[in-house]
């Protein structure tokens, strides 16, 4: 982009999916049981374009409580020295299968999962996008995912 | 704090607190119309300790209307480096009379209200904070406020 000129879907989405390759980390956002929101930094590990992204956590923990209660998430990228924001709204799956857990297990979990991949304290979360919006360069893009 | 003594909550308030004075930016937390928890990054103005925040925004921006809808609201200091993270949960109240729009105004904000601190399109949000947790070296710590 150039100077004024207006960003169109293409760029917007070419600008999201570079600050999603280049973010370690992802501000996710919950409801808590009296709907306020809620949100927590998770390693970016694992994700499908735009469209799904995967996270590890406790089974004990607040997150999982709060999706198991309301499905409805949102998942926020930032380069906080450009000014640039990406918020992909959706929804989020707790899953617990050996499929998931084997696939998103990296090394040196066991300092949050001590009994390994078989951990039951171990969980993964799938999120997956509805729409998105990115704020890049004073401009809004919303997009449908 | 030394190996793996507890946090204990005067800690927790101390490395909130210092948190929150070397954040330049913070995730604003808010629900859309459907019950999506939204994030936007925001700019750290100014605060009250750890119970009162003010920002500044568009008038006719989504983050207005939707504190308008639904006053429940949270804020995210996060230092992705060191693994630490604070959430409050608090409201958010819109301000538009002159004392608060004067009090916020900051060299530069021209680019965003061109009219000036009378712009229509300036508005102030205050959150006040109900409680906060925050999230250090694998422990988290929540805290009345």
């Amino acid at each position: 982009m150039l100077g004024d000129e207006k960003m169109n879907n293409h760029e917007a989405i070419t600008i999201a999916q570079k600050l999603v390759a280049e973010s370690k980390s992802v501000l996710v956002g919950s409801n808590d049981e009296a709907g306020f929101p809620n949100i927590k930094a998770m390693f970016n590990l694992e994700h499908n374009g735009l469209k799904e992204f995967w996270f590890s956590t406790n089974t004990s923990s607040k997150r999982v409580a709060q999706f198991r209660n309301n499905s409805k998430a949102s998942l926020y990228f930032v380069d906080f020295n450009n000014f640039c924001g990406l918020l992909l709204i959706g929804t989020m799956e707790v899953l617990q299968d050996d499929a998931s857990r084997k696939r998103l297990w990296r090394e040196g979990f066991e300092m949050y999962y001590p009994q390994g991949v078989d951990d039951p304290d171990y969980s993964v979360l799938k999120f997956t996008a509805i729409r998105g919006n990115i704020y890049h360069q004073l401009q809004n893009i919303s997009f449908e995912l």
